[in-house]
């Protein structure tokens, strides 16, 4: 009985091999289909192509992340319907291909969003952080929205100001690409005049709106996924606040008590996310994962530093807010009991989020939070703190 | 509270320089001067250049590992006498300069043996391991030690010599370096005729006598690491076995429970190192942990799969015949202990010992066992192993 270990992995391009991945220890990997365009279906050929060249490396595929959702559903507007159809058919190709576990999530337009993607760390190792000045510049005084500056506090504003006055061109060319052009995962990039546009197209979208066209999007989605034996994971909102004004709904263990009452089944899981949700100086994530452990169906554990200014930066697993320990704790708990109860999915698939860029992973190149050194250090501890948790319960 | 995370470092000539070991997340170093010959005192000058160095990089110089102990001391030939004196003093000016732990061992010629230094691993990476029958085949064959014979059981002699016959000429070099050229952390290296002499030297001195000088040693120095504030730790033999027919008097608890009972005292500790004992199947690490807790100055962790033959190979932490959390348990108990009794000296320095060639180690100039990155997963795993441990005994 044992968490099982993987790793994100982001296909036949990713720097990192399958090779390199078995020495980290992990024994799962977390993928996507990068290439099928978004909204199509996932055929069964293609996923058995990837499921093969996973297995010939003597790893298996444990969790998708993600099949993403087309915009058109979270609006419902165009083809959504058809898109919705499609995500079944996936669901139903994923199941058949013995991949039962589907992380995904439902963020308008931004997939998730940080200010600098290479912050010095005093080791001379690199982490990713999001500051609400540097954020609020970008939408104040290069996207100039309307209605921003009811979104920021005073002291941000007067900070945005001060910051955005501060950058040259060169500067402002960097904050803007560090915003719209897409981090790892994100399936879209944008100019900024595409930017406003699929902005615009979300302004008569509120969070009470989208809410609806979630659990709409479950109602279809959630009967297949049981049938298909597959797991739904719905993924945080990163960070889980409002962004430029656009709407957020699992951004709070409410919203996701929400989700997981929509349809009360082990296919309409959560994918919990430590530094996602932490990222929020509101949100408990010892609390959290208790209240949703029976519907924690996939984990992303990292460490985040965060204040009530909406700042944020990534930090090593043991140092940050979050209290990791509690977390996994809770997650082996929630395995013992699902192995009491006879279920044989009892165990539930952890990886390390992201980790700093240090050592050899300096000047690779990384998928911006998906270095190797950093990740296997974090999955490293992940599992000696398993091992301590677990033996610890034991006696 | 807690252990303090340490790192081997083989001074300003190793490849993994000091920057690189702070993100490792290790905060303390443990390093001796190489440079200074066998016998010679270490000046508080010579101290203070290699601290200061450690320190500027933001570490603390936690252990000398080793100060050597000269091999008339073991043999109490020629200048054993002023050795000694000359070893009394490095340990006062390491206590002056503010270094209080001192690992040393009494191992007569070989400091540790190894039959191959780059095994390969099934995930590509690549370990220690020692193999009777290969060690017996240079004994038996290339050394042509009389008495041999009396050694080996006749299934590893049998091995031995097919093993031998095996050989080419290049097979029979590759073998007789890797036993006598010396590790790392060696302080000598011998040609075979020179090797054979110093083996001769020991002729007469059985375990016995080796133990008898070894508590002559210790009635020596430590009252002077009383009197200096110094913790000795003598480090177990490795293997914990006779080779070669040389006396070994550290391979068993027994033989710990007699040093610690030479003169009972703080100063007079242990290196619990679980890889060094943990390759005799004799030896329970869990129990030895325990009885000698009040004694562990020092700990090395590593893991170990061994047979009753006498062959070991050297794993990853938590694969292996040593339960790593039941020692590292007791260790974390034994701190707790220690602060509740008022110590101030009650933290325990623990490194990852060996760890395998994995990912960027690969082709690097590494002394044998003491990778970067087999080294930070190692510690990692006992970073996140101690919290699970800690926070459920506080529970």
């Amino acid at each position: 009985m044992a968490i099982e270990q993987t790793w994100r992995w982001y296909g036949p391009n990713d720097r990192i091999t399958l090779e390199d991945i078995k020495q980290t220890g992990a024994t799962g990997i977390v993928t996507a289909l990068h290439h099928i365009p978004n909204g199509e279906v996932w055929t069964k050929e293609e996923i058995i192509i990837r499921k093969k060249m996973i297995e010939d490396a003597g790893l298996s595929w444990s969790v998708v992340e993600s099949v993403p959702v087309h915009e058109d559903i979270k609006k419902q507007t165009g083809n959504w319907k058809l898109y919705i159809k499609n995500y079944q058919q996936s669901i139903i190709n994923l199941g058949e291909c013995g991949i039962n576990t589907i992380c995904y999530n439902f963020m308008p337009v931004l997939d998730w969003s940080r200010t600098d993607l290479n912050s010095s760390f005093e080791d001379g190792s690199l982490a990713l952080i999001y500051e609400q000045k540097v954020f609020a510049a970008f939408d104040m005084f290069i996207l100039k929205r309307k209605g921003a500056e009811n979104d920021y506090s005073q002291k941000i504003q007067d900070q945005a100001k001060a910051y955005f006055e501060s950058l040259d061109s060169e500067g402002i060319e960097t904050l803007t690409n560090t915003v719209i052009k897409g981090l790892p995962g994100a399936e879209e990039s944008y100019t900024l005049e595409q930017f406003q546009s699929v902005l615009d197209a979300y302004s008569g979208i509120d969070n009470a709106t989208l809410k609806k066209h979630l659990e709409d999007f479950l109602k279809e989605i959630i009967p297949t996924a049981e049938q298909a034996g597959v797991k739904m994971a719905i993924h945080p909102d990163d960070p889980p606040w409002g962004l430029l004004g656009l709407p957020r709904v699992v951004s709070t263990l409410e919203d996701a008590k929400n989700i997981i009452s929509t349809i009360d089944s082990i296919s309409n899981g959560i994918t919990l996310c430590t530094g996602s949700w932490g990222a929020g100086y509101f949100n408990n994530l010892s609390v959290m994962a208790e209240e949703l452990s029976h519907r924690i169906n996939f984990a992303h554990l990292r460490n985040v530093k965060r204040d009530t200014d909406y700042n944020f930066n990534e930090d090593y697993l043991f140092n940050g807010d979050v209290d990791i320990y509690s977390v996994l704790k809770t997650i082996v708990k929630e395995e013992e009991k699902r192995k009491k109860e006879g279920r044989t999915d009892c165990s539930i698939p952890v990886r390390p989020d992201h980790g700093n860029q240090m050592l050899g992973d300096i000047g690779q190149d990384n998928n911006p939070g998906y270095s190797l050194y950093g990740r296997m250090k974090g999955l490293a501890e992940i599992r000696g703190l398993e091992l301590g948790i677990r033996r610890s319960l034991s006696e």
